[in-house]
């Protein structure tokens, strides 16, 4: 099985983080095909961010598809562009958001998110909101971690984090945790083990559950959202993305 | 004042049906800056198009605010990148489908909408949801209309979409239509006058409520989801997107 | 255009402080016409003050209807008796409450709200419950002002006001400010500027909003929960009340 | 034990039948005093009914309470003034609407409403709403029938409300019915027997749930929503309503 | 008239704290039929133990029904085997926790719910979200007092409650209190005095109901989640539990 | 790997078609073990069958538990006792009805769920609700095959429930089936074809969902709701089910 982790932004270290994440959990036969967005923003860290990268992403999502691929993850963890990926391609996708609030809802009745910076909290309780889970997450907590500096040895991003795990378990009645960062995939199993409750990332998750939906056959309904793209008219950059139907 | 209207498909004629109701409705000191995007899809039907169109269309926000506007019409009834536009933007900005729905709040306990393609209803629940209006909405109709249709005379487009009113009125207790495309601008009155009912055309309230923001000196909220974008490197054909700061 | 603004409480300086806001907003060729109810309670503050105080507004509505007016602006914050006058009215009727809400909702993901006194609060978030934007609200706050002690010089109102907005924008997660009864319509420039966020005021906001539907000539649904009163027999004192149909 | 059932109309011949189903119900030791307010609409159908009426009712509440009463019943569906009068009184309120509700929430997972014109739907489903029991509530029907028709032997009241409720079972799946009227008390026994559900009739569900709360020596909570009016002039033909603290 | 009143636990001197309880409010006709279920755990403080105690309580509702009995009340705060007792029984069934939520929604527009173990508020919280009544709910605190203490005197159970009733009150803006166990019911009356606001405790308030719905002549909806157990097979253990149609 | 797949009705051939199921999609390392109680009804058909089946099925969860398994699949739809069977084990539990609604999520917009009777249709509109999902389910329909003619040839049971298939597209908006019984494992995948539309079966999802928790590390969070039952006595025939701390 061929498994498509693309990284919307463009910030290689972070694929190769997520790709690592994601080779640590695919099964003995699924290859990791990790690429990175080569149009679009460094990071992503909020909504302007996220919208401009989604049309690099949907190309490295179309060339995976025309390679031939089983399934697509979408690593960042505010599932840029998922629906626009579902729409595209005839192969599962699955963002590692939604990924990461599908199974901690099925070891806990109520989980806390703790992401980076608190400008990205609107966009995740939306998505909470959107999925139907709002109300199994006790709250999004942030923890003013830059999504970079989780790449940068010594900056204390750790130490934060743990933080806000202590006060989600202390004060927000969470049961489980759930790591709101892809960039943040190495740090699950020390924090499991640290605090002795469930730690949910999203990366390992998506892989699974791509690996699930591709392992039992089960693609992307194509009637209502995520209808295919009716053939038409691309104009300018964008003339190279429109749908050939 | 001046209001910017930007149709974030490629279509120009649409564009200038937009501007044509956003004119006709202007107050006498606005002047109606109306733009086409440049790089997108023709016509905006569904997650993918919608998705596409974004960076395009914020190229003319950015452009506008450059030139200086005291706000922003966003003509796509699915509100396309209308969050990235806050964020982006210091002026206001409102997107036709919220508008329509807000103003349709005002003068009915409960209002129906009719689209084009059935396509296109799952994005306009979704917004409704998110906007917390979904209760207010009796159902959102499709006229399986193409948006391109309506810019044929003959196309029996205006029959389509009567019976669609019809049936709302009849079945889902709707007591006020909203009409679910700026394609649709023109039909708004004839069809109030034919039915009896509040119709609500987003393009008219768009303006409408762009100039009461901007009258009343209400700019978007710079803090949570709205926050502007982070001064970082973009890669690729989006450099030129990259924000500021 | 001629947008009548009723005070449902029977003190003339609210009326007037009101008028003054309406008027600093009003379009050049809007007049306001400003009314005061003469039965009912000196201040509404509470569910009982509010139902007693609907029968005398009614009165004015109906007056100015029949003097010939083009929409009608409720000034309390509560929005009394608005289901009532706008099964009564031909004409659009909008409450500065709801004016504010939906105002808010378009520059701001999340807003508080800042009101007088805490008996207020179950109001206010029950009208944010039935107009569907309790989830757009991060909080209800009250500055424990007598609403009649907004009209006194020195009282501090405006201290204790500034420290709700600070513990909303600190503790609330709040982007933007409704100010919460109409006695408070002079503040909101001040305190914008203070805060550096959008301040939303009612009074401003309600007559816009007239002024947008009567100029899109939009009135209100005249089915469902706005249906015009069936003629009939009112006994006692109400009876000068009865609908004539 | 003495329970007040108030008409908020004025139609005595209502009242009267109020009284009996009232009676019919009532504990031994509970004598119904049934008072039909003199100030009002004839019959409460939609808003502007409803708010007229509300004056006139809280004036029997109050004198009721002078008396020497243990607990208020509001024998009009739509809970007419409920929260006002909650606010006045040192008694229980209930409200027939809600007493029917709650009574029905205890016998099925889902009933339905039948009521009497369309134009009540919309003040059913939003009390519904208010209380939390919108989603027991598989649909609110009406059967068109005038209130005061109720009154009329030979108008085909039954078989309208018949023909709804065989509606309601078989395609909304109800299994229990709520009569949504105080006019329609005397037919709850017979529909139960024709159509072997449970039907709930109101008037007597609140004159059992307002002997229970006084039984229990349970009063309305005085802090919230139903803190009692704070002591101030009112003005004009409601001077007399002013609260004295 | 007889109310079978059914603990589902265990422990003897609970049914008799409840049922002393019960037998203090019941009208003078009514008889208190009070059993203690002989199969299953001493106390039910979490989900485990209320599976564990359901068909150990389904048999004393049969036995009950046998005899002859007017109506059930389980006296577990949980509503333990709440919907199955009312699919056996042909009489109503009614659980003091959904008891004490209706009753307390009666007296107040926010109340809020003092339990014993913090591992019981989940249960607690979504029974309030399926009966509808989450949002009456300002919060469900827990005492960390163990169900059993509640048996022995000197156990300093009550200022725990005590403590958590005044921070309800103080910092969650409730107006009214539900005692969120049947070991509390002794405690209802004298809590009310001290705090001055309505305390709801649940066997009191479901032996009215249950008295309630008996005198009204309702019984348990027999479509739909309530139907009655088709006949079949029961093996092992359990075979003596088979419906028999 | 050792799944534990748990029958809790009683009837031997469900619980092979379901291993048969299991068996189909486990992963290469993955064993099923399949087990049938041993005391409870022949199959599940309500609450109250429902409510006795669970102790019979706890007693396999904690045998399976002692012999060593990595995870446990509750083969019923209506994931019957999953909250004690999570509190009980310490391995991770999934139920069928949860995991075919979270992976028809992933791939559908909107589903609608085909089961058998419809006294089945509240208890998964229940769990719906529970576990957030309601939204994303268009509706619950019943065939109207008992759940044991699932087990006979020619009972026509696919005809019926593929007619309901189809009106679930046709007039629903379905863009994704559930199957809503462990029964109906076998005929997902022609029904896919038929329709062409993604058919989710709950067996399939459930063993996918364990191994991938299994496979994470992840168990289930042992605090609030899944706390782990306190050592206590348990009385009659329950005793040897009392939870050993």
């Amino acid at each position: 099985m061929r498994i498509h982790l693309v990284n919307p932004n463009t910030t290689v270290s972070m694929t190769e983080k997520a790709a690592f994440a994601a080779r640590a959990v695919a099964a003995p036969g699924t290859a990791i095909l990790a690429r990175t967005s080569a149009n679009g923003p460094a990071s992503i860290e909020g909504a302007y961010d996220g919208a401009v990268a989604v049309p690099g992403m949907l190309v490295e999502i179309a060339a995976a598809d025309a390679e031939g691929v089983d399934g697509h993850v979408i690593a960042c963890f505010d599932d840029t562009g998922l629906d626009a990926a579902r729409a595209l391609s005839a192969r599962p996708v699955i963002g590692i958001g939604e990924a990461a609030f599908h199974v901690a809802s099925l070891v806990a009745e109520r989980f806390a998110v703790v992401t980076t910076l608190s400008r990205s909290i609107p966009v995740i309780e939306r998505n909470l909101a959107v999925y139907g889970l709002a109300a199994r997450c006790a709250r999004v907590r942030a923890s003013d971690v830059p999504v970079l500096a989780l790449e940068e040895p010594g900056s204390g991003a750790r130490d934060l984090i743990a933080a806000e795990i202590r006060a989600a378990l202390d004060t927000d009645r969470a049961e489980a945790i759930v790591l709101g960062c892809a960039g943040m995939a190495d740090l699950a199993h020390s924090l499991s083990l640290e605090f002795g409750v469930p730690v949910v990332e999203g990366v390992a998750a998506a892989v699974k559950l791509a690996e699930l939906l591709a392992g039992l056959g089960l693609v992307t309904a194509k009637t209502g959202l995520y209808a295919p793209p009716l053939p038409k008219l691309y104009a300018g950059t964008m003339a190279s993305l429109a749908p050939r139907g």
